[in-house]
């Protein structure tokens, strides 16, 4: 049975050459334009490393030679590179790409990353075949390659990145991607949304290094208490499904958002990264065995990282549902409900607390507690402890909106007041609190949103961005939980 | 059988309030506080009315007299208004409501709205029983009664209003609401989804004029092409029934969004607006034999605006889906199957025409159309024009997001290239075309957006907020058609 061991040493090869692209010595990026304006991907990598902490040695790359405005040379091919190199990362155009691929297994380089796209997944047979042909050559010489067609690796810790904003902090969220597109917009919104990233992975076609070893790579990471993921094919299901297990059994919280689940998702994916998506139905057989939590957005993956790490302590679903708007209350409690989320009435000690400072008028105090002055006074912290205590409640959900009328200085301080309020009377709930910041129609709304929202996640509070979304997560996450 | 005329003769005296309601030549409003700043009910209507093209003859009145900053007299009591009262509107506390009935009586008004609150839908039984003595005083003075508990009447040409604003403007669409702030947030987001209101009625607890009554209104009023309507619960199902069958009948669109439809959110209606909303099973029976669209939320009461307004050519379901991103684009596709939307493959033709132009790599030309660039270009018109020329294609849908990279400036002018490209192209089109503006993450993105929505709302194209909301509006209006 030679293929037992020749697989596992595959996988341990595989563990090592991650380990080296999640945190290089050295990197050379190939395919670095002296222009310093515009996309071009070669400078794009290399702004984001630059924007890092810890930026490994770095050579740019391009067959003309000459140097960068700041006078970093180019070198025309890695033969000419000073120093070793690594990990190289390519951006040239795929007709380049086998030069390249022979200076690097004549360098030396452990793992490149192909951001060159244009291959397998076109739907063109020569593509195919050089794509076949670039993964035998680097096969033959040990070489291991993440994508063609992706993004690659983002770690702030480890000195990679292709987020060349220099927004991103060091976290404790690890993702694997096989769309390049969605793992930014995760770890951009994310930062915004208080979640912040350990080792990210776009990967595309996944001809080489598949979904499983990034599974196995973040699933064993130290940095990484919670894995996210974005999955169109699965090259390796029983391998990905055992990891998945794994991690259930270790209680290390695994999010995955399937990809092309649809005949009309499917055919895009396979346009997309050549992927095999599988139907829904074996898809649902994966999921019930791997015991992960399914997320169906982007959106949905942030939200059960922010229920995890913000809520860890949510003990069942009944939900305390308070802020101002009757009709808004009725479709809170409507849309609770639909996400078996009950909203049970206090009890009646609960609703007296609540009667002393609350008008009969335009209010209720059963639940949902339609009384939205009391998150901007002084009944703040006793309304919100009166309702924690409450036996018949599990956790508390907060929400408001943002455009309130009024004049602007005095939503704003309504707003600041009530982020204030919150972090000081959260720590003391007896009962874990989400926020739910409702859409916001204005400019100055969102604008005040995104302030109350970066306020409260300073705070270590869960914001969520609907009433929907927010009983969705947790409803997710204790399922899960329950497992 | 006496009852048939008299409730017939009590429908028609209620068709003939509501146009006095709707467009009163003269309107008193009580309980205005001489405060100027603040929310104050009775300052809010004046501010509201004031700010409207057509002013009917208002009067204030407030128990102390005296006289607003600006020189308008305060009035102590209807008795002293010097001139008739065709409509009153109520803003003093449910204590003082009586007295002011008994004014009213005398003086003849013909319908009084209570703002007012704090009667039945508190559950306290003194309370409701105040509630059914303003009923029964304001009955044998043959006086109808919109409310209490409600923000009354909306009407841009009618010269009355709760929107104190003043972003409204005349439009098409009708609304009947339950709920005061589900019908501030569908007018308001309205006015920026290109959607502008004819006459809306926030109705509260229904006492007396109820959602059939107002129903009816808008079923015949000339000015409403269209009749949105958030409900709680139904006085008078079989009315309404028979209205909305009517409406059906004549292809008069009407879309309800129905709160309280589970146990939860039953509750929280009954101490909203004292509503007894129902079970769901008897609404799904109800809705039925309706023939109306159901909707589940306010945006998808607006969705559904959008699409009858903007695509009432919309002949089937099968759709082009256009833009930048391969994992959108598998998720687009995914969305739009899950709601059954579907998104063949372009014909080969199609495809021909698209590969001339578009380059191999990181793209994919079959449908979805991943060709982000395609938007922004010379070849926009070649493009869609090609995809609506399609026979295996209904309806384009073209998405973007708002936040891309890169400088500000050249994004700002890439979007505006983009709605001036689809404004020009959108009418040579033998298909229609929706735009989804993506949700932004950035303040920079959201006012972009706004910008986007607004430039292409001008021009008639029909705009959403999401793939999701796209895709299931324009099936749950094709559904609507094909009964």
């Amino acid at each position: 049975m030679s293929f037992v061991p020749t697989d596992s040493r595959r996988e341990a090869d595989a563990q090592a050459a991650l380990q080296t692209a999640f945190a290089p010595q050295s990197v050379a990026i190939a395919g670095v334009s002296p222009r310093t304006t515009g996309w071009g991907g070669g400078q794009m990598f290399l702004r984001a490393v630059r924007n890092l902490d810890r930026v490994p040695q770095v050579y740019c790359l391009n067959p003309r030679g000459g140097e960068l405005d700041d006078g970093t040379p180019l070198y025309r091919s890695l033969a000419e590179v000073p120093g070793p190199v690594e990990s190289l990362i390519s951006a040239v155009p795929a007709s380049a790409i086998l030069g390249l691929i022979d200076d690097a297994v004549a360098k030396g380089v452990k793992v490149i990353h192909l951001f060159t796209a244009g291959f397998g997944e076109t739907g063109d047979a020569e593509r195919a075949e050089l794509e076949a042909e670039v993964l035998g050559r680097l096969r033959e010489a040990g070489i291991r390659l993440i994508g063609p067609n992706c993004m690659g690796i983002h770690s702030t810790r480890g000195g990679v990145s292709w987020m060349d904003d220099g927004s991103s902090k060091p976290g404790r969220v690890g993702m694997l991607s096989q769309s390049g597109m969605n793992a930014s917009e995760v770890v951009g919104e994310g930062g915004r949304r208080g979640i912040d990233f350990s080792n990210v992975a776009s990967f595309g076609n996944a001809s080489d290094l598949n979904e499983a070893d990034f599974l196995d790579f973040l699933a064993h990471d130290p940095d990484s208490d919670i894995v996210l993921a974005y999955l169109e094919g699965i090259r390796n299901g029983r391998r990905f499904l055992r990891i998945a297990r794994e991690m259930s059994q270790a209680r290390k919280p695994l999010v995955v958002l399937k990809g092309g689940l649809t005949e009309a998702g499917s055919r895009a994916a396979s346009s997309h990264t050549g992927s095999l998506a599988g139907s829904a139905q074996i898809w649902n057989a994966v999921q019930k065995q791997g015991g992960f939590m399914p997320a169906n957005s982007v959106e949905e993956l942030l939200d059960l990282a922010v229920t995890i790490e913000r809520m860890p302590g949510v003990a069942g679903p009944r939900c305390a549902v308070l802020g101002g708007g009757g009709g808004v209350s009725v479709l809170a409690a409507d849309i609770c409900d639909r996400n078996d989320i009950p909203v049970p009435w206090f009890r009646e000690q609960t609703q007296e607390v609540l009667r002393e400072f609350t008008p009969v008028a335009g209010t209720s105090i059963r639940n949902p507690l339609d009384a939205g002055f009391m998150l901007e006074g002084d009944h703040m912290e006793t309304a919100l402890s009166a309702v924690a205590d409450d036996p018949s409640i599990d956790w508390l959900m907060v929400h408001t909106g943002t455009d309130g009328g009024g004049p602007r200085a005095r939503q704003d301080d309504n707003l600041r007041q009530m982020a204030d309020g919150l972090a000081a009377v959260a720590p003391k709930l007896s009962k874990p609190l989400a926020v739910v910041i409702r859409q916001s129609r204005t400019a100055v709304g969102f604008e005040r949103g995104l302030g109350l929202q970066s306020a409260l996640n300073e705070r270590g509070i869960a914001c969520f961005q609907s009433i929907e979304s927010c009983a969705r997560a947790v409803r997710r996450y204790l399922d899960w939980q329950d497992r």
